[in-house]
């Protein structure tokens, strides 16, 4: 586990973790089979461990407004825009899952022009690129577009934060040249 | 306070909050005499708002390490890149202090390169920058430079996760178009 | 097989082609199970449809110098920076088969500098995206700096050619929002 | 004529060429008064050459739909986005001679909104420099606006083809440093 | 007054400057109580220090059409664009001075999208912008677009000619590396 | 002469202007046989006239450090690279005349890098579009390295100060849609 090849950083072995977090990847392995990478790599800072995986679930785990699918196709579609192989390896394998479509993530993470999307989820994916890329020049006309095309603020902000949030985790990934396990390479095709 | 202009989305009233973001807003605003905006902003979403605080003290208030100043010049670099009024109007009154330069904000917020830096700070926004606009092209080598240029691991992964940091704090400004304090604007001129 | 979903402009049928190219896409479909959506999308004009695979199977069928995964790396490492869902999608399935590496093509789409390539292999896609993205800059020096890594120079022909063969393809692909075929999703994974 | 500045690859004897290939450039030489560089830089590569002048011939020679001189527009406009000498320079000279017009092709070169254009010949060009520089956001939109320009499919099929094509082509040209002939730069002037 | 921190080049004696030169900056300093340190680099040459200064005053003395502090704006905010750290301190100071506000030059330097601008002021920041970054693609519809919004040819030729004047003036001041008194940083605050 | 094609601003008639233009204009007519429309675009501006071509004088009339054609190079090249029709066309001419050489304002508009120039010429041409295209990035590095390859700080000084007198001639040219005379482009060829 620890391996160097995860990352440009030193990886902690899973008996030098504290309990907290010791516990929460035993259980993401319990649950998928294996100890996605990203775990292993933040690891190395406990705080910033922990703050990472809080802000993650609270945007990523919600229920309401966005589905989880539409959240996975933010993170692949933005993710692809910067480069960040973990992001667009693990996270097209959930997007698969979570959209029950093996072309997808492929489609998204290479043109989402391209991509089979509803009306619905070609605006989200286009405000989020928005957001990933110029988000200086995002605008009040921007949201009353948003609006206009249904979507309420709550969606809005979620569309804004999610983009955000992987702004940041491309930046570590990047920056650590995260690994991404092999298993999700193939995972849902 | 919940004055809308401050922020796209809505502003919570103090008295709304759950206990401990009241209480945390009170005492920051009890040590600067006001409220920083950033606090009532992201209060509209509690759990992201307790994420990014921790996130950020995780990185912005160790001592080891890169020095408080340092800190402060790579969040005011990266947002200046990124257009973000709140954070290069907010934390350039915060690297004046730090650093006791009255200068300092302005220049590295126009042109880094005309800024009056030590070759140690240098290396710390040159590096930044790459993170921030490009970190896909990071590469072992950048990592190798900075550590012949005399910094340690986690040194390097300081200036890589604040600028991070920073980008997703950025974009959240961005897309709430959250509005400086007035204060900032002349703080330690 | 005249659906038009693969292609903006007219889909010909097969039993309107003239002799040559539909015994040529018939050889095809027998050794790979299905009909390439290229052909048949290019079938729409025929002498551009020659002209096209006869520049395609004199660039990448030759078995001297560059090896054929070596030229399917080029070949997804600039559709990827084209944004050519076609060729990203086809050629990657083509790529894991020859290199027998079910991780390499999402590798590169993602990002080069990321990918498990060889010393050689990382040169041969270095100088495929300087000549993909801004040829106008390739120098004598470049050339001189390939042959000091031991290419020769139909080697550099050849990944400059290869590179521009598919600067033209990406272009076409795009015009006609050629559809890769389901198929190549899963390929070799 | 085997002179190396032509080329910075080995550029060879019209006797050491094979029949067709020393055919079609003797009938070029005799019906021009030299021979334009392409045709020899190019003859290093005999099934390269060949397929590279049928795809020409295909797109240029047609005489329905687009005019000849319309079809040379193209190839300026966006030989000279790409910056390349050999294609902005010969092609210039042919555009003048199409057009009748000494002006049109530096009007071209420099800033395609200066040209002395109609509406139709400016609505080509645009098209022509968005699938040149950024072919992956060519939308069904872009298409049916061509189209209710008064441009028909197969135009608009030409359009793109052609700019696909001097894609390829200009990017040999700045791989080879193919050096245009003196001839061109003050014919038609 | 020879520190040659002010500038690259060599900075001259006021003892040793032609008479006409000497008594500006005299003028100048008695109005201002110090010497703005363009008028010390430039002096280095004498011919084009009264060139400078001649455009300059045409430019901004005017007192019909656009107001003084319309024309601060154009050079803080394509100042900025230009990263010239000289213009965008000094002239910040003289914005806002003229405008009476201390928060509008930090606006428009990190965003102009967020600044507190009128309508009017703002159409003036954007064309400049556009005159700046992309003066090849200015157009008739954009003059006209101006004209529409309430602006005559003499104001619209303005907000021109005084961009094109600080783009010479920003590169002039990024060449020399033109240091900004430090009188500029907290005037008007 | 008022011929509005010649600018998009109002073009006052000889016999309108102040005596000093008048006499300046019929001069330059009486030498070249044709008035240079930029005479007549930005007559409409007496004060801005006489400032612009003083500042030209001064740095293109100098016969010390570089030569003039060396001068006319900088301002094909930056001119070209703003798409600036007016000053690549009139230039143009006038390099091919002040170089005695057909070819190389072509050669120069088209890609600086395939122009026949000699290495100080290379030199001139690679620091000016450094200023031209990115001053915030010249660097005291970049200086020592012109004075290693050889230009004193006379010669620096004016490579840099052209190349800025043109960012603005560029500008004024676009906005006003200036268009070159006819007799330029067939000059010298």
């Amino acid at each position: 586990m620890a391996d160097q090849t995860i990352s440009r950083f030193p990886v902690p072995e899973l008996s030098d973790l504290p309990d907290d977090i010791r516990t929460m990847i035993e259980t993401v392995q319990e649950k998928s089979g294996f100890v996605p990478n990203v775990f292993l790599a933040l690891a190395h800072r406990p705080d910033e461990f922990r703050a990472f995986f809080a802000a993650h679930d609270a945007l990523m785990d919600k229920t309401e407004g966005l589905s989880k699918a539409e959240r996975e196709m933010i993170v692949v579609a933005t993710s692809a825009r910067n480069q960040c192989l973990y992001c667009v390896v693990a996270h097209g394998a959930i997007l698969r899952i979570r959209a029950k479509n093996p072309l997808i993530a492929d489609q998204l993470a290479t043109n989402p022009r391209k991509a089979d999307l509803s009306d619905r989820e070609r605006h989200i994916v286009e405000f989020a690129l928005k957001v990933c890329d110029d988000s200086a020049s995002v605008s009040d006309a921007d949201l009353d577009d948003m609006r206009a095309k249904g979507f309420d603020d709550d969606e809005i902000w979620d569309i804004g934060a999610i983009t955000a949030f992987f702004a940041m985790s491309n930046r570590l990934a990047n920056l650590t040249s995260m690994r991404p396990n092999d298993e999700f390479f193939a995972m849902a095709r």
